[in-house]
């Protein structure tokens, strides 16, 4: 994309009542607006991460056999009533609206009550057993305090499977393999190294459950760390009967700041009970459907690699959720030259992969636009490069500056 | 696909409340899932068919320069008061809601406000303009009754873009692109035909805006139609004076009953003034951006297909929206030749393109399913079939059958 065709500019400042590093750079870079606290729009920019982040999420979950559907946001108060979790105080991150009528209706705030209901109608045999299905949606939640960017929102972008299956076995299963799945996901956007599966407060149905989490000073969470088994617990569980229970030892977890990337729950039939959904067995013998919950957040992921990956200067995007690739700056020039080469780079390495810095300003103005913005890699067309027969390349986490040949671009893209 | 793994089943019966003929087929052939009135949620099916609808309006969007980005639902009471329309005598779509400190906040009901607040961050010089913006999101009305299925929601999902021109002439230039673009989605998606750009009434910057009305019994408006000129008058504005302008005759047209599937409206300065949305020309004068809005409901355009083009055994799929091509049947067999077969099939033509019923049911269910469920091909793959080495080929649209030798197959996909 020609960067002259974004409306979207950088700023020098983020709103004054914006004290988090992610909503401060992705604001300054024009990938986010401000909609209130706790409310951002995702400009030209910022959509594009979000759907690089949504398409490894997506992968991820079909390769396990999850199966995609789209569920409304506005809520049926009698839904929510069969699980208790209409009543706010049960349930306090509800908002609730009403119709002409005056019948009330809520927001989803999650997905639970609303996907068991779906499956209620189309669950009847252990031939219909397992579903594993899942949407992506806009989730509310009434927060009385917004303040970690688009880490913690009251509007955010949420992806939600659940899994119904005949028993705790085949869940038991189905729960490794989305653990894995998750883990994929990290490790795809860049953030596997310093994500944690963590094991954190369960339920009626499994002494824990698993959080993702990542280290961060900009946490909100404190988790403590077994570097080697690359497992963590969280400080709501942490106590010597868990520990020892883990097969950990104190003396060799370290306590960090992390935020929740994540996390998955065994249900049971915490669900299944109060909605009735049943199967029936070989025997014809009524079983309950046993259940997990697998839920994450696009933005708070989005905000949580911009928090760890970022420098002094601004962001530094993995490639695998960049919204381009490659940031092709052309220094102006009174010579045609560079505008000439600058085209025919851009038209080589395709209008999906490249942001093309083509605007006529100066080239300090650019390199700051270029460095805030993120793009992994930096090319560098002027003049002088030209007269070299020779690309500049930067990386922009190292800002190692390399000169390549022409010929070797084709495999970059 | 294989329908084994689709967790949905077709049903004889639509709720009974459902008396719209789209809601009825969707909801049998398990397409979409009724919440309450006017708020329904996509199950796999369904939303296959929306994405299909997204991506062929995503497509003519961007080929007429139009940038994706995507604004939040949650909406903020300061900015819509700039425009009047936070009244809810003035604006009586909204859903409202309350934030834990007591502010209130609104569901988006239409996007103008804003795009426009958040244009006006980035609009300053005559080198900004033109901007072409779009989104696809959730869009909230609280409709006092609704009955007409997805036609008519509560929640729908929803295209909107907004053009910022610099003056009037700017604008027409893209408003006549912007009507061939929307042209050429009805076109895409199969009701081209039946589909007319019809003069409706504007506003204080242009004499009439234009819908996109499709001929359907199921339609709340009425159209009076040129057939030969493929223009019509909506009833609101049809009268002597307006035929006269617009060249027609009261004689050549026909009174019909059609639903809205679009359209396009020039807007002028009617936020720009209230936003105070200005550019400096290059005089550097200060000039109001001149603005239009193009919408287009994803799920009302679903329904409209399924309204006009489904017969009375079920929906007929055009090919372009259809969630997939192919319906491979297999009917069940004693020999393993026909699971054989029909896995070879499958295979060859891909999981994207065929829903494959590998079910172990009756044929005449299979076939009823077929019928209901609306691809555009059904391909039957049965022990009588195998033994003449043809493969038997349904048009669902026309009934007719044809045998074909395998050969031929690798042009379907």
């Amino acid at each position: 994309m020609r960067q002259s065709e974004l409306f979207t500019k950088t700023r020098r400042e983020a709103p004054s009542d914006e004290t988090a590093k992610n909503a401060e750079f992705l604001i300054r870079g024009g990938y986010i607006h401000k909609e209130m606290a706790g409310v951002y729009s995702y400009l030209p920019l910022g959509l594009r991460v979000i759907k690089k982040i949504e398409d490894i999420i997506r992968w991820e979950m079909n390769n396990i056999g999850g199966i995609e559907m789209k569920t409304s946001i506005l809520q049926n108060k009698e839904v929510w009533e069969k699980s208790s979790r209409w009543d706010d105080n049960v349930a306090d991150s509800w908002f609730k609206t009403k119709l002409k009528n005056g019948g009330e209706i809520g927001l989803s705030w999650t997905n639970e009550e609303t996907f068991t209901n779906v499956l209620k109608q189309y669950i009847n045999s252990y031939k219909d057993l397992p579903v594993y299905a899942y949407d992506f949606k806009e989730i509310f939640r009434n927060e009385a305090r917004s303040k970690s960017g688009i880490m913690r929102g009251r509007e955010f972008y949420w992806k939600a499977l659940y899994s119904f299956s005949k028993d705790e076995i085949e869940h038991n299963t189905f729960y490794e393999k989305a653990k894995q799945a998750y883990q994929n996901i990290f490790e795809k956007v860049g953030i596997g190294s310093l994500t944690y599966t963590t094991f954190s407060s369960g339920g009626t149905f499994s002494k824990f459950s698993h959080e993702f989490q990542t280290i961060t000073e900009a946490g909100e969470d404190i988790i403590y760390v077994d570097e080697k088994k690359r497992i963590a617990v969280n400080k709501e569980v942490y106590n010597d009967e868990v520990i020892e229970s883990l097969n950990l030892k104190k003396e060799e977890l370290v306590e960090k700041k992390a935020i929740e990337v994540g996390n998955i729950f065994t249900l049971g039939t915490k669900f299944s009970e109060p909605f009735d959904l049943k199967y029936k067995n070989e025997k014809s013998e009524n079983q309950l459907v046993f259940m997990g919950s697998y839920g994450i957040g696009l933005g708070r992921l989005m905000g949580a690699i911009v928090e760890i990956l970022s420098d002094d200067k601004g962001i530094v995007w993995p490639e695998s959720v960049a919204p381009f690739k490659i940031h092709l700056i052309e220094i102006p020039s009174e010579s045609d030259e560079v505008k000439k080469k600058s085209l025919k780079i851009y038209e080589k390495l395709g209008e999906d992969n490249v942001l093309y810095d083509d605007r006529n300003i100066r080239a300090g103005e650019k390199f700051n636009d270029a460095d805030l913005l993120g793009m992994p890699l930096q090319i560098i067309i002027s003049e002088k490069n030209i007269a070299s027969n020779k690309l500049e390349f930067k990386d922009r986490k190292t800002g190692e500056v390399k000169m390549i040949s022409e010929d070797e671009l084709p495999n970059l893209c």
